[in-house]
């Protein structure tokens, strides 16, 4: 065989920075459960959950069953020999920091609690029971009432004890009527009584399952965290609107234990984890065929990046001789920076979506066209805030809660416009990136003197001390979301409707402004009909046109501008509906 | 129950942008193969892989072990009846883009052989078949000889076969002898011979057992990649010195199923599963009792982070009034940017460290004492390059290249700048970035006027073609690791090496500096001793002294500074080794 038909690829980039440290003792979580074929909930979605938390995973297996979202086919249980087998020999051999329970048999908890019961109770690790009803999954394998019994007998033993309002019911042994779960203080209550029944210092009582119809609490899941020092926090998040929920359980409990084994405080796990399903039903997945209707499973993996890309992307990245496509060359190219120059990028303008574009106008008609963005963009730029000032009705206390917002806006601006520069295409546009900054500081400083002079201010400090309020957290989080993990065309499209949308809102009602013309509002007005601010538009019509050329995935740059559209409008009606006593 | 006694907390954070697109379909990989209950190997290893690659993982059990490193304590096998139910419920049911089967049983083969016959050949999933013999890992289910007839059974179904040399050895029916392993060229035939004997379209040979001993390939992992098209992939990877290699297989197969079901070529999932295996091993991971001396596990987690940690840094975070440990309310105040300012950090610089340093000197002795930083260092600032510079005795082509790769240097180092600016946590810190990389232009037109006058270039375009060696590739891509992923202290530190370095390094050889008053390495020389210089180093020693106040684990500080001066000193030697013919 000749060498002349092969091709050597040398594969050797050293592993991320993150992993400076090599054998790391990684936190080791263990889950003592049942298996779930289709890979939504038992172990599976635990072991997915450990992997998302940074830790190492080990496994306990009670019982298998063959399922999907739409039936329970198959249910085989572990042999006491094997399973016990099992779990001593993780206990004996293997660190297990934490250990969380699912779905389990008579024999498994039997074994278990033998198990633990051998450990002196400071050695333990922590222990996550949810405890599981198996009938409600549809599996016969064990009674309700003797999976009570087992709980209560595992409970003592546990750190944490999660039950959702059908499994605290049975274990208060009472119907789901009777908890009475009117108020979050009856919530407080009866996680109080489970404490006490069942003997576990600390309960999650989670509410996912209550509807709170006819109360405020419509529309917001409330868990409560009642602890062994009677302390007790009531966690609440918006419900989301999903049908993929399956496995949400067992994901929430190993989030838990995961957080617990990194040596988190019980509080902090809990949040952790009631945030980490929050995103995972938020972000959904499609896994199932199309003829499954049930409830899909959940998104473990929402927040991690395909290593294949990331390298890909990395400078070290030795294989470019490999056949990839043109996306992922493009975004390596993008993630080189200027060693792919700006010219090689625009050789991809020939598309006929380019075209398209070049018939009808300006890629910016595009975006505020499509109907994902419209309804968001005409909010924002014909918002009550705007035409409340030029008209003078606006309240002072409302404009001065704004501008310090605003002021905290642009400081948050000129970091971003910095990460905008790290990741340009072309020298130009790092240079442009960073001219931008500059002036920014320099518009920061008129801003000063402006609320100084206004608002009589005296101490500079006053400014290191603006709170951002919830709206701008959110736009700054956005932002820096898109700056760290997006394209520069990305950011390029995060950043540009905060430069359109003043300078058209403010043209809506030009004809309008009848604010005194010593009023620092009408100056505000003009600022953003200044012939620098149009000339400023102009360039952003033409970055647009460019940066559309450089990608063919239109759809993440209408997302992009409807999200920012909606916080610019978010923005703007957190002053106008700002009330001093906030 | 009085409301005054309960936190209220809420946990409303948006998914992060990574996810935009809600439901989005995740690649799915169903894994069919054995249980292990320690986590390193088996389904588990798989699960790992599949969610670090981002994947949805469906399981197929055909048994279960109870196992450490240490020993197999016991083997279940799962009734044919049950696998078979859980294999046709996933492929009726679920989408299923990708298999990998590990460690299988003669009921389980028999059963995925009659499930893939039954679907069209163009309509069948990628399947990697990683044909484990069981013999080797202790188990006695079944018999080599009959693993090798039921993976020959197997192997006309798969899109690849992923055997190692001693698997190859059975799969060809004879000794490892017999393979003659000697060049890398008899790896391509035994490849190709592995094709014909087994019917598989593609073969990977993976050469990790083979040592090479007494030829060039020693201290190289080869891997042959032998595809239907009868072409020939070579990977090649560094040896790691490690002796956590359990699971290296499964994960491997895992990897590259993974990556095929991302829609990635084969050639391009091999190198994408070779890197992610070779990483693993390199970081490792210590799970295990101290008792333990076999083989651990690799780390699968290496590149993810901690949700937790990073919903702690996030700007839309809600729940500071839980407690948590100074070291994150650091890291969060770090992350948040200004509105931690900085005279809140230095509120925490009494630590008895600093004051050991204040007794000692300035935190940059400290660092290059270091026994971690000391030796790198010591190569660095004393090296041959400077002193052939400062003799005249170095050849103008190295030093042609040198200053090429410097000039591509400073302009990524002003990327950097960038990144330390968005992360500062003070205004003036950010300023003084800012500076900085107005500053790095400057230096850098500098640099262009210098080479074109004395290199004679003409035109300005020859910058920007400028290709960026394998140094100065590894130099930058530390950098961008620190800077998307390190905190501002660390960054800074990685930062630091360059300036201190060059001043360092110039004054040891001022004395020896007898190159010609007009010569440009003269004017190089000067540059570094130049009073502006020891000015910027003045304030680079102030620094340091600073962030030292701001962290406790000056470990880590140790490791950047070792691993930065480490590759400052490759990028000399690049520039002394330099051949034009390269």
């Amino acid at each position: 065989m000749s060498s002349s038909e092969k091709q050597k690829v040398v594969v050797n980039t050293a592993p991320p920075y993150v992993a400076l440290r090599p054998n790391d003792k990684l936190a080791t979580v263990m889950t003592v459960a049942t298996s779930d074929s289709s890979g939504g909930a038992g172990i599976e979605a635990d072991l997915k959950t450990f992997t998302a938390h940074k830790c190492y995973g080990l496994t306990c297996l009670a019982a298998l069953t063959a399922q999907t979202p739409k039936n329970i086919y198959s249910i085989h249980e572990v042999p006491r020999e094997h399973f016990k087998l099992a779990l001593t020999a993780n206990m004996r051999d293997m660190r297990v920091d934490a250990i969380k329970t699912g779905m389990l048999t008579k024999n498994s908890v039997e074994v278990l609690i033998e198990a633990l019961s051998e450990i002196e109770p400071t050695k333990r690790p922590a222990l996550v029971v949810d405890p599981v009803l198996v009938a409600s999954s549809g599996a016969t394998l064990v009674s309700d009432d003797s999976v009570v019994q087992q709980i209560k007998l595992l409970a003592p033993l546990a750190s944490l004890l999660t039950p959702n309002i059908h499994e605290a019911s049975k274990l208060l042994g009472c119907s789901e009527e009777m908890l009475k779960l009117n108020t979050v203080d009856d919530m407080i209550s009866r996680a109080k009584d489970l404490q006490k029944e069942t003997g576990c210092p600390n309960i999650l009582l989670k509410g996912g399952h209550v509807s709170w119809e006819g109360t405020e609490l419509k529309g917001i899941v409330t868990d409560v965290l009642y602890t062994a020092s009677n302390e007790c926090i009531v966690y609440q998040s918006d419900r989301c609107d999903s049908k993929n929920t399956h496995g949400t359980g067992c994901t929430l409990a190993s989030a838990i234990a995961s957080n617990l084994a990194h040596g988190e405080t019980l509080e902090h796990a809990v949040y952790g984890g009631i945030q980490y399903v929050h995103n995972a039903i938020q972000v959904g997945c499609e896994v199932t065929r199309s003829h499954i209707e049930e409830n899909g499973p959940i998104n473990h993996v929402y927040a991690i990046k395909m290593p294949l890309l990331e390298m890909v992307k990395d400078l070290c990245y030795s294989a470019h001789a490999l056949a990839i496509n043109s996306e992922r060359e493009l975004a390596a190219k993008d993630a080189r920076g200027r060693s792919g120059s700006s010219s090689s990028q625009n050789s991809s303008s020939t598309s006929s979506l380019v075209s398209q574009i070049r018939d009808s106008g300006h890629f910016f008609e595009y975006l505020i066209s499509d109907p994902r963005v419209k309804p968001h963009w005409e909010s924002y730029v014909n918002h009550e805030f705007v035409r409340k000032v030029a008209n003078g009705t606006l309240e002072r206390e409302k404009f001065r809660f704004f501008l310090e917002q605003d002021y905290a806006y642009l400081d948050n601006y000129a970091q971003i416009h910095c990460l905008a520069a790290s990741k340009a295409p072309a020298v130009e546009d790092f240079d442009k990136s960073v001219e931008i900054v500059t002036k920014i500081k320099t518009e920061m400083e008129k801003h000063r003197e402006k609320m100084m002079s206004h608002f009589k201010i005296e101490d500079m400090k006053h400014f290191d001390t603006i709170r951002m309020g919830p709206a701008l957290r959110n736009y700054a989080r956005f932002f820096d979301d898109v700056a760290k993990n997006g394209s520069w065309v990305h950011l390029c499209a995060a950043l540009s409707p905060c430069l359109m949308g003043y300078g058209h809102a403010l043209r809506k009602v030009e004809k309008d402004i009848t604010v005194d013309k010593d009023d620092i509002y009408y100056a505000w007005c003009q600022d953003y009909l200044a012939p620098w601010y149009v000339e400023g538009m102009e360039e952003g019509l033409i970055l647009l046109d460019r940066i559309c050329q450089m990608t063919d995935d239109w759809d993440t740059l209408c997302e992009i501008y409807a999200a920012v559209c909606k916080l610019e409008t978010e923005f703007w009606d957190a002053a106008l509906h700002y009330q001093e006593s906030n």
